[in-house]
């Protein structure tokens, strides 16, 4: 295997015993339907001894089930996938050497054939199961039959994948499936994925957020991509698009796809325009459609489709302070304009959805052309790209694909609710799925935090996925420790967002590490918070001791003034005596003020401690 | 000097020479008030040899002067407050052992008498000049005058520090007199503090920020808090408050008010409890009132005080998920339990106010009855607690004190544009001063997070000032880093709400930056950013060579397949062809499409490059 190959790690266990653990959850009537959440066990109040007095917490979870990346998840969907009878196997579409891009075509003779398993001899090939494609039979009438989990929903069905992703949702499945039905969630499912775990993406359901990662030319290898996957879905990745740009494009998806417990984003104009060396002006529909038809092939759940940078639309944006700030959407201006001619994934959208629909392959409208800065958004080359996203919406659905719809971007606080308001109106409730958006224009290295702020109230709008954004955007590509740091920044948006919707079950979490703090028990907050790793350590670099984790004060206040300390000790006061809850305090209480005096005297209260004032 | 005392260290200079660097405007007409602004010089368009397209961008600046700690910043406000002739040196307070802390007087023999410098002859003694304190002048009523910025705001007057602070602003000095006047702003200014740089906290101007700082009795020097002082304003923070509950308090806030060029807040009834031995029934008016004067006389600016925690509210608060989590508002709910008496901060209200009234001490309200918890929040505790607030203001304000009112503390997103309603209608439009809020409580490590996005939303609704949460919250004190990011959180959510308030000159800071971006101006995107050392460095990360910065790619695409260079191509030939901005393109452009294709057909676009899509 070459130095370039994933290095051989599961994805690490959320903690295979202990009081945080891994659980599936069945259907008692669906048994072989198992979901997966992480349980967290709690413990008793300090010092009673006494068992727990909340049940575990159970918290959706994404990390998938592990796996040594050379052999790839197990298939999970594929019994569902072949039970319905609406797919066939075939060859699939030969793989080329260029389908790895330029470097790997300039390392290669002209018309090599890839070796099974790595289109470039050089990639590390996935050495994993080499299945045959599945796509949609064939009808009498000569197209193919619809696959989607769209059509099964129209049709009334509740198929495998809507109870999975119901029960993950903890809603009845009956709600997944007229969610689905109506347009206003998709469920990403390409046919040749079966080793995801199905989820929603919908405003009914809970907010969810998308890891970006994928090379470029500069950096990065298929083992850091392999890598990058299995810690965005440990860290919450509830679907990863590879962006990959660089070498070994096709290889590195078959590698991160294999491996994959969410679905799989991508945007096949790069490689598209990989294989067009460059030059956008030497892009056409048949290149495209044969990388997009190669994708669907490897499985591929959603794909970013830019076909409303209409060539009418791209002078709306000269004098834009910021221009056209995406890639895909500068990729089809400049073939627009240097043929005059109109995007030709909006003349041919109706050959692409039904390429689409043979697969469940599910659409990503793309905003080629959303703001870039502030100062762009919410303009008329944003809006009237929307009003034709809008209109190709209605035409997916005709063909019965699924789809959502991409937002910005930079958008300044004050006109974040319009963007919700606007696209969920003019895209008929499809779901819409937002970069961000970025706040502000001025905090480069900060780009996490000026978007989870945008991310968070566009959620509480509505939105139903959020693409989340690294310290590192606008800066560089994002490493490990920056796919984290994203990752935990929208996890907080996303469930910020979920509690301003009311989503049921969303409080129970805060509510049970709310009582853990007020209750001094420090391993239960660890273990219930968004990142037990960073909470733990941040405690125990003050006070290190195990005894700290089991005391009754913490390192802000130390032993002797510690509020949340004294707060308890009211509580206790109030219950032992009898003071009624919820009402001024009465002359009896004069008698009970000695009492407390006489038992002590110190009061209860949790410490917002590190400034409490 | 013991190994307790400050390090003898300078702010950093914000770039002394270089294009980002300290600069100071005069009023034209008042030439002895001189302004620091950070002023960045631009360069000019990469390629183009031409001088900079732009003027320079200046910035708010709260770094201050710079000193050497042992001798403190320069008396700025002295000649002006002296020249108002309405204060008078006096002898002050003999100050104690005990005003150290218990740890101090334990140390001592009984009724020690402290040294100059240093209340704890064992602390690291203020080596500085000893000022004499100043307070108002009596009247011949035997009062003494109101001299308060309120009090000269309501008079018609514009002082020196309102001129200061409006030319900060940007803004006309009577637009601040005004402000003042009604109560809708504060201008923080101990008349014992004359080492300040005048600011104002209100709905019109500028969201600002406090961090708050100090020891504990299990962590940190004097020497850690100057320092972390000294960091917090050079990231930004716009007052500083003194939290400090451990040893050699009253040491620490000399150093700390000597050195500080922001108004500085505290807590007064932390340090009335040290002197009580940590025992809240042991607290009294006259302990209290003496640690009031005490502070005062060294020049706190402001001070939280907790009189709406009222008798007969506490037991509002025992059914809560997180009880009463203000420390402060604990310690007064005790005390009341205890002796089953009113609040004596709330009885002695007007007394309290003659004090702040004679060396302008503004009242910080302090919010003891906050949330803790997203379950807890706008509950009845908090709104009847908020109600007392609201008539406290109006006392102070007979008194010509200044007020802002503290708020939450914990609140999910939908609920906290009410928070801002409600106070603003209930305390007469006195600012509004929130800590965060968290938006969410699971993500302990990460509440300066969870915090900036709440803290965002209750500016963007008119909260004057958002007190900094570090990601040490609920886990340990913050050091050095943790106060950065919690500085850099907040100037996010700061500037965030100032776009969306559409404060005048906000944005011009984000579309300075965003053209830089998209004109690879990679030195003036550094120099323009929050955090430009971040910036610097994570660009480098990847591409570190010098040439990467003058260079029309990054290294998230590699030279070949950047977007943005792609978009300014685009641009150019647009303008050099004369296409006509915002219509539709015309049949003419056909034409047009040839040549673009004969000069190279590559298109502009400023790219969101690492997830570019």
């Amino acid at each position: 295997m070459s130095d370039r190959a994933p290095r051989t790690q599961g994805v690490p266990p959320a903690g295979a015993a202990g009081p945080r653990r891994k659980v599936y959850v069945s259907d008692p009537e669906w048994p072989t339907i198992r979901v997966p959440f992480t349980e967290v066990t709690l413990g008793a109040a300090l010092g009673t001894g006494a068992p727990p007095a909340e049940p575990p917490i159970r918290l959706y979870d994404t990390s998938g089930p592990g796996s040594d990346p050379v052999h790839g998840l197990p298939p999970l969907r594929h019994p569902w996938i072949t039970s319905r009878g609406d797919v066939e196997e075939y060859e699939g579409r030969p793989v080329a050497v260029r389908d790895d891009g330029r470097a790997a075509a300039r390392r290669s003779a002209p018309g090599a054939r890839a070796v099974p398993g790595a289109a470039d001899p050089a990639a590390p090939r996935w050495p994993g199961h080499g299945r045959q494609p599945l796509r949609a039979c064939t009808t009498s009438g000569g197209g193919r039959r619809p696959v989607t989990q769209l059509h099964y929903a129209r049709a009334g069905v509740i198929t495998e994948e809507m109870r999975f992703a119901a029960l993950r949702e903890g809603v009845r499945p009956e709600i997944v499936r007229d969610e689905l039905a109506a347009g206003r969630a998709i469920l990403p499912a390409n046919v040749n994925h079966p080793e995801s775990e199905p989820m929603v993406i919908g405003k009914r359901f809970l907010v969810k957020v998308n890891a970006n990662i994928g090379n470029s030319s500069v950096t990065s290898s298929v083992a850091d991509e392999v890598d990058k996957l299995s810690w965005a879905t440990r860290w919450g990745a509830d679907t990863v698009m590879d962006l990959s740009t660089g070498p070994d494009i096709h290889t590195t998806r078959e590698w991160i796809i294999r491996n994959s417990p969410v679905p799989i984003g991508t945007v096949p104009i790069y490689q598209a325009l990989e294989k067009a060396d460059g030059r956008p002006e030497d892009l056409s529909w048949e290149l495209y459609r044969d990388t997009l038809v190669e994708q669907a092939e490897q499985g591929v759940d959603y794909v970013t489709v830019h076909a409303g940078v209409l060539l009418r639309y791209v002078p709306l944006t000269a004098e834009r302070v910021t221009g056209i700030v995406s890639r895909g959407g500068s990729i089809m201006a400049a073939w627009c304009l240097a043929h005059h001619e109109e995007n030709f994934l909006y003349t041919h959208f109706d050959e692409l959805c039904e390429i689409m629909a043979a697969y469940d392959m599910a659409f990503s409208l793309g905003d080629g052309l959303r703001p870039g800065s502030v100062a762009d958004a919410n303009d008329e080359a944003q809006l009237a790209e929307l009003r034709t996203l809008g209109e190709l919406t209605e035409v997916a659905w005709r063909h019965e694909v699924q789809v959502m719809v991409e937002g910005p971007g930079h958008v300044p606080l004050h006109k974040i609710a319009e963007n919700v308001t606007l696209q969920q109106e003019v895209c008929h409730e499809a779901p819409f799925y937002t970069l961000g958006p970025l706040t502000i224009d001025v905090a480069p290295g900060y780009d996490h935090i000026t978007s989870a702020i945008g991310a968070a109230v566009i959620g509480m709008h509505g939105t139903a996925m959020l693409c989340y954004v690294t310290p590192k955007e606008h800066l560089g590509l994002p490493d490990r420790d920056d796919v984290k740091q994203g990752m935990i920044a929208y996890k907080i948006a996303a469930h910020a967002a979920d509690l301003a919707k009311g989503h049921p079950g969303a409080q129970r979490w805060d509510d049970a590490l709310s009582k853990a703090r007020f209750e001094f028990r420090w391993e239960d907050q660890f273990n219930l918070a968004v990142d037990p790793d960073t909470a733990r350590s941040y405690h125990d670099e003050t006070l290190p001791a195990a005894p700290a984790k089991t005391a009754h004060f913490c390192s802000m206040c130390g032993p002797k003034f510690c509020s949340m300390r004294i707060s308890h000790d009211v509580r206790e006061y109030a219950a032992s005596r009898g003071i009624p809850v919820g009402v001024a305090v009465d002359e009896g209480m004069k008698q009970k003020a000695a009492e407390f005096l006489e038992a002590g005297a110190s009061v209860y209260v949790a410490a917002e401690r590190t400034r409490a004032r």
